[in-house]
């Protein structure tokens, strides 16, 4: 869960801009941490814990450059401090190396131990270092197209990474394509972010997806596309259409908001209950229950109100109101709820924690609840990047439909099918590997079904 | 354009909490600055430019008293300084009083030179001192009763307050009713607020409009409701229904979200043309685009998606990216545009320039793009406390609904009627004067039918 | 305890820049708060609490205007808050008024009485705010030089103040004098300030003392002064030339240095005692110190070191931590004490809870520690500005000298003679009230002398 | 320009205290960054730029553990920023390694020349880095003992270091001994600082210097000390005694006040000239000031007043203001330089800009101006970890006494002798070069006598 970005502008003005304002819309991608690198006589890193407004707004105008890299983070391996933040960078033989990454490495403890034998130390605690090691050791004996294949043969997992090796800039997106990468052509040079919504937000008409196992080398102002590897099949990340990237993006040519609304739409055909009433519960629910409504023919009609002005806040004396922090976050519209038979439209359950008091909230008030949800049971970890890390977190991974029913306490729920979800996205390379416990590489202690994926170079 | 919040708790460890929440809960009334005055041996104050969350955070936990008084501003009259932010405390004869206000007051100059011409000083260029000045000189003088009955007798346009004398609490609303104010009743005491969302977020349930004219005395943790002053006829802001209320709040027992919704169902009977998607501009046209959808029977669809993380931004370096801030904001579903004919559905429309860039942005893709609006067209300056001050910046003012239609380049424009407004609201004490230009209070230099509302004590 | 400065400059990128270097060489005066008020298209005030680089920096070099005021506090009446930080602005009828005061007021309650049984209110509980109070009400029916004149008929205690009345800036020190003030003038105009240190930080040649009772006025560019009024005999705070004036200082013609260098001189010559070694306690008692020895004719040496980085401190976990505050501050040159007779110096001894601490840590290793004190016992309060408010804090209130040798376990103590420290200032006018216990104006509770410093206008 | 700190104590609530305070008594030796590392199960840093109550005023009341090792830093290698602040922290096979470094390596580049070239990679520009990098090394195959004799075999130049291996305290002192480091005995446990004031500011009696080549290991409470390796001789720096270290002070036996002291003395009996007064350039020139007023029988008094309050300052828009900063800093005591002859003392003259502006200050009311300095003329850079990094920044690199005192325009100016130098300070194994140009260690273009400082292990 992290955005990356990548620029190059021949307008040395622009550049740093054009990278923030890339990070502000990839925001939704991590809000932990943000941070940026620019070459200009040396590589100057710019990073800090926050948003992007906050860490980024008063250097960005001073910085000047042709080249920049972007990162916003939302940790998943490595602990949550400043020394993690992203970009990465490490000085060497070859020059300095800055990295942002977006994904997991399955294997870094495995080659953090091997690279440790070898007496080396390290800085962070952050898989992306581990990327950068290789990395600069690739490139005292190989040149940057031979590093990109040695280094895809040994990284294991995930790895959507924008790379400044001195002033030459590479984005690289690995074979098996679990993360979302997209590129577009501006008057002076070139804008590579992790969604299309980022270049959409620059006015950037023409935007191509890099494709899985692709590097594009941007030296001296000329662009280059490198394969640097092909897998048998590919593995693209199935909870970034289903919730995780912004809905007016575009992701390997899928619509997220089409295929949101598809969801919706395949759920209704599959589950719909006659109700009074079609909701979403907001923000991740909407597109989805507004196909579901649509396809069921009930009206679709706003039960839950978000509060827009959400920010820290601390420990409350009493019980009493350490209960409230939902209500705080989201309120009922009463009015639209009471005496009525209720469906409420989600995307995906993973804990089942807020679900379970939001459904409290309206139940309180309404005749029916019934809960719909546009993706099939998370049963399993994800290994490659989402935040859903151990089974026992996961209200599906030892629950029956039924039982989930009666810990919600809803009159019906039904999830969408895993056929239903596949036809909504409508491609078919996709790792499922959270639905359906089958991991596309091989983690240990699961089951593994990577000889599907093998790749080649 | 104002939150005011005030509360009454016998547990001195929860009064700055509910008070803290209840602002919280009331942030989209004002973002500029927040504050909290307490009574515990002597009135506390903490007030800072900022949202709740950053302004009082760190010292909410740390208040302890069984009164308190809060507010969230946006400003209209005084400038955007730390000075007018509120609570105002003045300490006099009668000891301190601390006043939050919501409204704006039409004779502030007037009252100001009287008061100026006796030899008074000012700490603040805001009327709120104003009122705090003139309420301690009754009060030397008169009781609470009479004070706050001859105070409605010099005051001339909005206020809505809550005030701390010493350790009495009183929340006071105009006779007009301009601005909205309701109160709950909790375990040990009351919490008294602008809207009632605030009361919801705090899990009460049994919430009462503070009526037109009726002020609320809670001293020693007895609470009085004491009639002030009746008005012939009430001035209920319209505005407050169509756009500025959270829609899960209910003003004088008219749910928001219904009113809003109704003013979609009634746009769309009187003006609804053939489309193949309604949509809204978000946030604020939402529900009315709900209530069209339904009742046009045209396919709800989201078009534009916001951008959730907004913060500050800067300036720009270049002419071109000048261009792009609505960018930022919102967002284009393209695939839900292109070859498409798309309706529209805001709220209202105030300067017209946003709409504007949200129009060109969509119609870029669209084949047809119709806009309608929940509300009649806004021709005259608010005088009571919403920001829009002078004629020449609302564009109905002197144009025409087709010169607009022009201007916004949409290929038809249609405005919700003033009849159907009122009938979605649903009652009819309305101020309507922003769409009429007939005030309920005397203007200078405006028409006023002031007749209609006159006042009895 | 604080410092003023009033600044009249033509050139208006140099007036904030002269006002906040002014008062950068005033920081001694008082560490708690900063401020500073210009003239430009109406009064604007910049303060808040810390010292003058943290709470001005930034913000001066944008300020443009040809007349400023500022301020540098240490809080004596009102609390310490921000709303008590000077300057004090006021809006009145005569326009606005911004006032920063050095001095205490002795009949602030009285006065505040009377203006609060007018009706009127009060921002702050600040003395500073009853003088703008006042003020603006008589020029409400009086010119500037009448309504000076009616003011000092009303105002009781010291005040040394610079005002801003819109554009026009007026230095005023009270007829009796107590507090210093001076003035130098620069090519385009004139800057006034507490002391002349820092107007020789601004390299100003010819600086002359404001005298007691007169009053500088500017007003475009044309300066006037005019003698508001005249006692018979001034008051001059001898607590000025004792410790709280920088010793590079002239104070009414009066070197700091020559004062606290004779001090030591007559010190010795009224009580010096043989000894291996004379030290100052620094900082305050350094230059009484090198008086001392040059007198005494015993080797001046260091025996106690300050730490120059001295910031906030937290709250020690351990007892034994917790007595070591001092030993942070200052620490002993083991080298210079062990086995040697010590004379320490210091300036005056207020409460004795330092000079005990200090006392042992030297005593820890030194064969004999002697301590004189370049002034007189302090027996009583003073009401005049300097924080020594109550007689209990006092060590020599209640306690004889001998007394007082015992608690701070010295092998012998003596103070400077009155006529010693009255020599060695060499001026005759002088405020001794809290060694003598003498006022020179009423004081509710207390022995006054007062009609020898009558006042005529 | 560092100090450094290791502190070992079994009330985990205490060690961070007395790190955090050792820290405080050595802020003179750097102001630029702070910082600490505490092991408790791991090792956890804060660190930040600017002064210690700054940077961990917060964070050290939270921090539990009983090792920890802390630093301050004034830059001499590596840039100014947040990666180069220390404690430096590195993850290996060993576990985590932690150092804090006082000192400069003098063979930086080769060394990081071959570690890149085996691979390795850097997160800062420090020299720091690489010996934590090296001693990982060595570790994974040697015990701490062996470590530590290779790690000095291969380091050139200056490091006083102290260290966390995981949990074990290790406080080194390099062979030459440039840079001073104490230990001293706690109820519970040891702290160990750059200074002896530090300890003396907790109140530690018993305090020992670490020898030259003795490392002090601290393992699970044991405390084993450990030689290392012995030169020949030592190379401790002359210029702690002349300036860097707090007069207070003792370092290797030798009371930095009374070296200063002699200084002085010896000053005078070389080179004294019949004055009125003798004064010290402030504050550094104190001590040695006093010293030559003694001996030369001349009265000793202060010319200059520091400003006790010094912050940040700010671009100053005229070209008049621009030369006013000394003036902020010192002002002259008009009263005791007028038409006098004047002896300034200061203890040394490195570029000799700040010395040309004092002297001009006072030379202008002065009859006439001296300076005497109490060390020899500073001739070559220094490249042990004092600030005097190029030949052409030192104003005595190629100009005489005579034109020295041309360019300063005072009457007469003398150095003292080195020899005088020496017996001031009173032992032999001083390192010299930066008045001589002989380098203890071979420096490239340098001519080094280094075989007289051979190292055995």
């Amino acid at each position: 869960m992290c955005g990356v970005v990548g620029v190059y502008c021949e307008n040395e003005d622009l550049t740093s801009t054009l990278t923030y304002y890339s990070l502000y819309s990839l925001q939704h991608r991590g809000q932990e941490s943000s941070g940026i690198a620019m070459y200009s006589d040396g590589i100057k890193i710019h990073k800090g814990m926050g948003l992007v407004t906050e860490v980024l707004r008063d250097v960005v105008p001073k910085m000047k450059g042709k080249v920049a890299i972007g990162h916003v983070r939302y940790s998943t391996t490595g602990e949550s401090k400043l020394e993690n933040a992203q970009p990465i960078l490490v000085r060497s033989k070859v020059g300095e190396i800055a990295i942002c990454h977006n994904g997991n490495l399955v294997n870094y403890y495995q080659l953090r131990e091997v690279l440790e034998n070898e007496g080396r130390v390290f800085a962070t605690t952050s898989d992306t270092e581990i990327i950068a090691q290789l990395l600069s050791n690739f490139l005292m004996k190989y040149d940057i197209y031979e590093s990109l294949q040695i280094l895809t043969g040994k990284l294991l997992g995930s790895y959507t990474i924008t790379v400044l090796i001195n002033d030459t800039l590479i984005a690289y997106r690995d074979p098996l394509g679990f993360r979302p990468l997209c590129i577009g052509e501006i008057d002076s040079g070139y804008v590579i972010a992790s969604e299309s919504c980022a270049l959409d937000s620059l006015e950037i008409e023409r935007v191509f997806d890099v494709k899985p196992g692709e590097a594009v080398i941007v030296e001296d102002g000329d662009v280059e596309f490198f394969r640097v590897a092909k897998a048998k099949r590919c593995a693209r990340c199935v909870f970034e259409y289903i919730y995780f990237a912004r809905p007016d993006s575009t992701i390997d040519g899928v619509s997220v908001y089409r295929a949101r609304f598809n969801m919706g739409k395949n759920l209704a055909r599959e589950s719909s209950i006659n109700c009074d009433i079609v909701s979403p519960i907001p923000d991740s629910g909407t597109t989805c229950a507004i196909g579901y409504a649509m396809e069921s023919k009930i009206p679709y009609s706003e039960v839950l109100i978000k509060n827009r002005y959400v920010g820290r806040t601390f420990i409350m004396p009493e019980q009493k109101l350490r209960e409230i922090s939902v209500r705080l976050k989201m309120n009922v519209v009463r009015e639209n709820v009471e005496g009525k038979r209720i469906t409420l439209v989600d995307d995906s359950i993973v804990r089942g924690t807020t679900s379970r008091k939001i459904v409290e909230m309206v139940g309180r008030f309404a005749k029916e609840v019934h809960l719909r949800v546009g993706s099939p049971p998370i049963v399993s970890p994800c290994y490659f990047g989402i935040d859903m890390s151990t089974r026992e977190e996961l209200i599906a991974s030892d629950k029956s439909v039924e039982e989930i029913r009666r810990i919600l306490s809803v009159n019906s729920l039904a999830y969408l099918s895993l056929k239903g979800l596949i036809k909504a996205v409508g491609i078919k390379d996709l790792c499922l590997a959270c639905l359906t416990g089958i991991y596309p590489v091989c983690v240990p202690g699961e089951i593994c079904d990577n000889y599907k994926y093998d790749v080649r170079y």
